[in-house]
């Protein structure tokens, strides 16, 4: 992917085909790195959670038929935690507790969050809950807490301390993220108790940034960084989480549904509280006074409903401010990572990646 | 309590009333102790699911009024915990850690498991689904097991990486055995694929007696003890799972529905797979057939059902081999204690609550 259709490239980050190419394989690399341990800790798993987080990891089908097609997630947060490693000197093999650690986090917040939210399709395919039960998705999110936590305190060397430590950090930061988005939902569009923009910031830095941070840093810290080092792998890991978010909400929006798999304007008909929805409601004015008497509509928001909100969050700077503030934090975890020194092959992969993440279509 | 209904004392364990009065005031000194830092662990917690935790450890009710009368339960794991620091020449503060830990990991499963077995009542109030709904249950306990592993995590002294390794194989082991519980639901009373009692025995001693275990290690590892201490702590504790796992099931069929909340032959009309009615369809047998076809008639059994039920569990022994396995793995628990050197108070105290633990009605 060398374009983008939603996030067009500025002078400041005009996207580099090279980088973007790089971002891939550099993706496959890591995964290919990680998937010989990713799969031996399932193995540790009961046969029956462990069927069902290799179906939500996209290894196999409901009865652990291997999947044909790939319907397995990017891997960012592993091949953040090798590249860091990388990027400190060390082996990227330093980190492989830390990349399983963070991908057994990630999934097991997939699975319960499907839960929370009711969503019953993730990546074209039926959600845990939704392919397994209710209960049995809870059991299969706890093994996988359980397994990470348990992975990272033995890692050997003398890090396994502080690795649990940061990962424990991570693990109350994203369920404290999680509580305020579902209370979000139930929260008014307008008036003084309407989500604010930054606090919707302050989630999505606690669910989305927390676990990014803690994969850059355990790589950092596995790899034997210093602590300011692995301070500003970690800052720049929240940094990315945020305009990871950003980008998330811009597609939920403008994506295309061919390639994100979900209806055109999906969030608006959820009636999602996003980045763009919220900045445009901020700014006030006749056209936010209309957004948010269609967003509180008691019915459900028709074709031509979304399409009104679309155009509405648009004219108002939702979408404008939402891709500022993409760039705005991307920027900033670049910043990060030039404040220390970090070996230049690696650093690239990284930058490569942060690109390839701000460019995604899905 | 100085008599029990269900578990008659034996020549070999004569329940010692003073040891009784001892388990009692013991159980209240050291919750004493441990409430001041666990209330401040829940404190760290988002209000939201801090509130369902507190709803779930009987402190207040839903909407977060403290609660009137007691509905606590009766903090084995932290008082194990404590006690085994004593034990070992520390002081009860010294576990203060890991007693927080346990009791949140005890939480956190109850609370998960109600989710997974559909049960709607718990201590005569609502489960935390039923009153707070299903995602956020998920998400509290998900919480609860977040904070145990950070306050393990973040313990001062040289021992946080051992007792937070400790904790999350007691995790996975926890897990472990509420797979197998779940899938006990749903293999047949008899035949090839029946639920051995031995298998039942193993998913007990994951499902309750690794926590124990834990508890009472912790004590042991955080008060400075030496391995072989440690280990045997361990053992005693599981030994106990297994004994109060039993008592359990002696109470699910003849416990006073007065006492235990429940209705009369709670578990028999249930159908649950416990180790008295397994014991009993082991024997074989004309008895054992007709329990085995009333437990396999499509139709829930009837009050003269459960009580025909009940009479031919204890025809074919059932009581009677589920009271030998709870005396059996508590002289075992004793075994494993004077099997190390340990303090006298704090070991009589370990051994009370045994005792009580034996003996309980509830």
């Amino acid at each position: 992917m060398t374009t983008s259709a939603t996030v067009p490239a500025g002078p400041a980050h005009t996207m580099r085909p090279e980088l973007a190419g790089t971002a891939a394989r550099t993706l496959v690399r890591c995964r290919d790195l990680v998937r010989p341990s990713l799969s031996a800790a399932l193995e540790r798993l009961h046969a029956w959670p462990g069927e069902m987080a290799a179906y939500s990891l996209g290894w196999c089908e409901v009865g652990g038929t291997p999947t044909e097609g790939a319907v397995e997630g990017k891997g960012v947060r592993q091949a953040l935690a090798v590249l860091s490693a990388e990027a400190v000197g060390a082996s990227g093999e330093s980190a492989l507790a830390g990349a399983v650690a963070v991908e057994l986090v990630h999934t097991f917040s997939l699975l319960h969050d499907d839960i929370m939210d009711g969503d019953g399709m993730r990546r074209q395919r039926e959600t845990v809950w939704k392919a397994y039960g209710t209960g049995p998705a809870v059991l299969a999110g706890d093994a996988l807490l359980a397994l990470a936590v348990q992975v990272l305190a033995e890692t050997p060397g003398p890090h396994a301390a502080a690795a649990v430590g940061r990962l424990s950090g991570t693990l109350t930061g994203l369920v404290r993220g999680q509580a305020e988005d579902l209370l979000f939902a139930s929260r008014p569009w307008t008036g003084p108790d309407a989500v604010r923009p930054g606090e919707y910031r302050a989630m999505a830095e606690l669910k989305t940034g927390t676990l990014l941070g803690c994969a850059a840093a355990l790589g950092g810290l596995l790899g034997g960084a210093p602590p300011r080092t692995v301070a500003a792998l970690d800052r720049a890991g929240r940094h990315l989480g945020v305009a990871f978010q950003a980008v998330d909400d811009l597609l939920g929006i403008w994506g295309d549904p061919a390639v994100t798999g979900k209806p055109v304007h999906s969030d608006l008909r959820q009636r999602k509280k996003t980045c763009p929805v919220l900045a445009a409601l901020a700014g006030g004015g006749r056209h936010a006074r209309e957004l948010a008497a269609l967003l509180d509509a008691p019915l459900p928001l028709d074709d031509a409903g979304a399409v009104r909100a679309t155009a509405l969050v648009e004219a108002c700077g939702g979408r404008t401010a939402t891709l500022e503030e993409a760039r705005r934090h991307l920027d900033a975890a670049h910043g990060c990572l030039r404040g220390v020194p970090l070996a230049p092959r690696a650093a690239y992969e990284i930058e490569g990646l942060l690109e390839f993440l701000l460019h995604r279509e899905v």
